[in-house]
């Protein structure tokens, strides 16, 4: 269960504050500009020097990695006239995936998902802002660059990266955050599949607890993929105009993607509970196995024993006792008892 | 459960009744008007001290907390040609949240959630009325002042609170409620969280207990949540001009959270289902677990058992009980039988 | 579960036939005309004394109270020009609430629920024929009148009665037959508290019953008032000019009942449904309690038996028997195994 | 389960293929042709007799009644102009309910349920293709004529039946197939009924078949009722003109019967789903009576029998044996562990 | 579970590569131009060979079997202006069915379901590029051809396929990939009518075994049908204007096979879920019988066991012992005591 993240009641709704963890780390601003014929790549000191990118014809890219100084939310707002709730969404981590329309701005909020070191499902938000010539980016952890791939892609020119515009690079940067729910969700189908094999065994508490973790994981990818697919599909159907109807097959491509990524989620959230369901079953059916075997015993045993204590009776008067085959007799009866308890358990195929 | 409140069947329309447990007391009335130079705030003593905000340009917030005296309303009503109706609705206590809109008033009813002192979830209801100019509050619960932020806020002239006009005043006093869905949401995490780490203790009626409670609790959240969703979003989607464009992000993020808080109560809602499910399963394999002891004893001791019997029969005539080794050769057969069943019992894994 | 009442398949559609347990019982017919200043108030003999009340520029309201006179609906249908499939529908008990537009006439069928002396839920249907200037109503049962109250508010002019027209005396109509699900709903929620009680107590399959008869009450319930929430819907959004616009934020909060009524209703659901989850659940519980108590006398008692068995053997050489303290070893022996029994299932948190 | 139909893969489209049962049956063609004022009644002979039934302007009803010449088909077709599809979908046995308009005609399938004579549910497909002046059925088993009530009702001339045209013939044909619907629901309510009366009987798996039975009838309606609901949906919405406003009603009229069994089956589904859970509970809580009742002679025995083993020792030094009251001590021992033991059981009320 | 396939995250859109397993293999290109007077074909050497197709005012369909040369789609692509995301599609194996729009083209991707030897369920994927006088198909596995019977079709020039367009070879060949549905699930429904047969017998966990295989495969299919269903809906109201009004019924028959598939789906898979909890049910019951017998026996034998045990005491002074009709008595005692007990469970109904 993540952690809820929330101001105080009655806070004053675009109040920004930085999440406790990055209180005092400076965050690390990169900007690229680019068109066609050239690039430029820069890593800024001070935010201020980023702002004369807007100048030129090129598209720029500033990326802020890391949210430990609200002084450069505040100026890079104010700069790009970004309103104070998006800025505020920024800062509140663990949101719900979204986007959001202001004036000629998209805001685009994503939850990119990854296993840590120690194989945890976490996820980092990444926040985009998406304007006519620019996209401004912020990255929830500094260090970790999930854009690496796509910044590459611009500086080797290759593909359509450099030919066209912010909104085309706006979609290269959310393919590259949506790319990494694939590995995730190739791994737990593998557990998955690697359950399926082991349900039948011995039943023990462990293996439920097991398909509970697998169960949460599950839980917490559909809530991020989800809403990404409402993003897409809302990019897609774009009436701003700050999509481009050449960008536009792109953003299908990257919401049959999420689809696609939903639609083994759900198969997966069937399997799992099918699991649980066969897991359930398998138990009720050894403890059928268990309490028949036991009824097996009970019934040939009990009889038997009555009839020995019969004659272990200390009555001075119990004819049997004297009598010459008495005790082969009393053995024979024992048999015929066996005999007929097994005759009638094959009968009932308990057996 | 809630008390469910109704009028008697065949009760007029718009009859004004004053809950029960209010007879009597007199409502607070507080006045407060502002516009971005100044404000004035004041304690009224008679409803009619009041009417005369209309006369300015000043946003005018009358706040009435307590539903004690009809009388009051009766006389706001007629002053503010508040619908019969939506009075009626102010007076009847655990209604469904809701808008209504009236020719030119937006009718806005609320229930805010918080813990009580035993830490029970309770419900009080927050009545809305936005006009052009004016927005009056019925507070059901007198005393404790959920608007108190707001009106600091107000007061200090901080953040847009006074250059906007009535609908955003309204906007603040709706995220002053729904703001405190976060801390029960957060305690309610909490609770969840804990009782997955004891599910697999041994099994008792106590926890039982404890999984309906917070299920209870779910469920009365989500009555309130959901309904306060679908006001947010058709204050949104205003079409009576009284919610500016200014306005509608600030109720835009208001819905976000709003469907964040849905989000997590559905999260939850799955995670107390699985932990039911869970605590069920390991009482199963607890049971088949007991089982399988019960079945291994009684399977070694009742041929055991039996063979003691036998030779504690009183028979004349057995040849055994003469042997110079029969009371050895017993035991060998009892350590036999005893090995015969344990290998048994660890082929079948039940051991 | 209800009677299934339906036609001989092929019969002609608008076939009228009177219920077979209300033939050649004479419907009573009242006939109420007002305006805003005067109220007349009629018991009509023959259906052709009502006819005149079109001619006057009045409210008019015929009540039809019991189904067992064709001739009565036939003449109606003529004068008032009723369509034929209207008229079957008030004749077929039983049916789904549901509103028909005809050419200037709504058609509105509905069932009023209540609990029978024996605390059984029935229903009764009640048809309503709104017109320009009359309403006509039909109820099922003759004698106990469900429109009482509203007569009487029209006959006292209190509140809008008289000042409205023929939609407003529908509407307070209507009303009146809805107002009927509140009582039921609370004593189905009373019924539902008492349950949450005794749940963990010791099973019983009569526990089972009575939370068997609940759900049938609620399904039924259900089933009465989503139709009827959809009438309502309906009306509020009525095109044809029928319902004006000052009477429908009545019907508005009539539907805002209903929603209430519903949402109730599926609190209650999920509330039984958890009831009986957490009965089964206690159940199994409670077998495995005993289960533990059955395993713990059988390990302990089951070595005991056998090592009394032992020496109760006749052997003739049985060194043990003739030892000084062979009795006390023995105590002391059986003593350690109920010490080490004791402790495994301490050990296996099972005492 | 109903059998699969489908042609091979591959096969062209609109293939003619006779239902393999009836290969060589001669379907029975009946024409009517009526108006107002006259109506006309012909078995004919060839297919190509009542292709002049087009040329006058009464409306004609030619029935086809078994499939087991395609010529008849394709000459039908050729002459009234019906698309191939349309054709093909007649011969294709145990298709889904559906209705298809074509250039100026609306083909409307539909599948009649009945019990057969051993009670099986079966089920009939029935085609009907209805054009501006003309209705051709299709009925599958020839013999059996499920539209003989209707006949006589246009040769009775009651009712609208004989004023009104095609459309009308049209809406009268799909209600005597829709009527049958209701015995069936009738059968299978009271099969419910009687279920819940012996749900907490002693458990039987033959029960269980009953329920699975009864789950799969309700199961097979529901497939062919749904659809049928939404044909008459469309025909009520009818824009090719081919329907009426005239008719309208009546078709609304026959949906709103389709949603009243659509209602009373979901409400069986539940029933059926109640039934299930409760005779599942009744069998666990019965194990649990069985179990208690198993611990408590358990419990009870266990330590009387282990104590008169002790006693049937055969040590030389067991002092008790030779006390004088040993015996009596023995029994008193014995009735006291009894009691305590009942009352530990009447404690944890399992008694 | 079907493995899943991406491309690494951060990887250029657009970019194709050949599946693994198909590296090397070169694919199989086949031409076919006709009209309705004449047909060609032709099996082509070089992608280029078939260029010129375009250029007359035939229909001209190119076959492309095997996905083994990325040269062969580039050049493809770059003559047929195809959009690199449906070049990348056509590669992407394992893809969930989807029609994708392009400026003059519609991209349909399919999967094709059937048995393989071993008799499990296997997907190929076809796609196929529909452009105005043009038809490409691409077939993942070289080799076996699905087409074969629409091209034996087109040869023989039955049927409509010569007369009509590429629209209709488009449906024509979407029919022969969807209609490889109908095997499959004819073999599903035997296999669950077999199993229902089958379900009231001895337990046994590889009978949940089967159970789960066939649940996954039913998932699988449906995950394939669904998206197939939304195709066809999308094609038959297809306003790209590449699909023609005379095609349309054509491609509404499709459709309602995929609906009729759907249907057949749904009801397996409620089958399959009744045949799982018919399965624990029985289960359960054969518990609760086994649990009687074993009661049964313990309350007969345990009292019998207690009372010889009593008089297998050694104690001196035991007067019964020495009772003339002492051993009589205590066997009529034990009569007594087994007559009680059958008495007791004929009336508890355990017999």
């Amino acid at each position: 269960m993540q952690k809820l993240r929330y101001h105080e009641p009655g806070t004053a709704p675009a109040t920004l504050i930085v999440p406790p963890e990055q209180v005092g780390q400076k965050p690390v601003i990169k900007l690229i500009e680019y068109d066609a014929h050239s690039i430029e790549e820069r890593e800024a000191q001070n935010v201020e020097d980023v702002f004369e990118c807007l100048d030129n014809k090129k598209v720029s890219w500033i990326d802020v990695s890391g949210l430990g100084d609200v002084e450069v939310l505040r100026k890079l707002g104010r700069h790009f006239r970004v309103h104070p709730l998006a800025l505020e969404d920024v800062l509140t981590i663990g949101q719900r995936p979204k986007v959001d329309e202001y004036d000629d701005q998209l805001f685009i909020l994503l939850q990119m998902a990854y296993n840590d070191e120690t194989g945890r499902l976490v996820f980092e938000q990444v926040s985009l802002l998406l304007g006519k010539e620019y996209v401004i980016t912020f990255q929830e952890i500094p260090g970790d660059d999930v854009f690496d791939p796509v910044r590459k892609r611009l500086r080797e020119g290759c593909g359509n990266a450099r030919f066209m515009r912010s909104d085309y690079l706006a979609y290269a940067l959310i393919d590259a955050v949506t790319d990494h729910f694939f590995p995730i969700v190739e791994s737990l189908g593998e557990a998955i599949e690697e359950m399926q094999e082991t349900v039948f065994d011995q039943p023990a508490p462990e293996k439920l607890r097991d398909v509970h973790e697998l169960r949460k994981a599950l839980f917490l990818l559909r809530r991020s993929v989800w809403p990404t697919r409402d993003i897409l599909a809302r990019l897609w159907r774009d009436e701003t105009g700050l999509i481009t109807d050449r960008t536009k097959p792109f953003i299908r491509d990257c919401y049959d993607n999420a689809i696609y990524v939903i639609d083994l989620l759900e198969s997966y959230r069937d399997a799992v509970r099918n699991i649980m369901d066969l897991y359930l079953s398998s138990v009720s059916i050894r403890t059928n196995e268990v309490m028949r075997v036991l009824t097996l015993i009970a019934c040939i045993f009990s009889p038997l024993t009555f009839v020995v204590g019969i004659y272990g009776m200390n009555f001075e008067r119990m004819p049997e006792l004297h009598w010459k085959y008495g005790y082969i007799a009393v053995w024979l009866v024992m048999i015929a008892i066996t005999v007929v308890m097994l005759v009638y358990f094959k009968r009932k195929k308990w057996l």
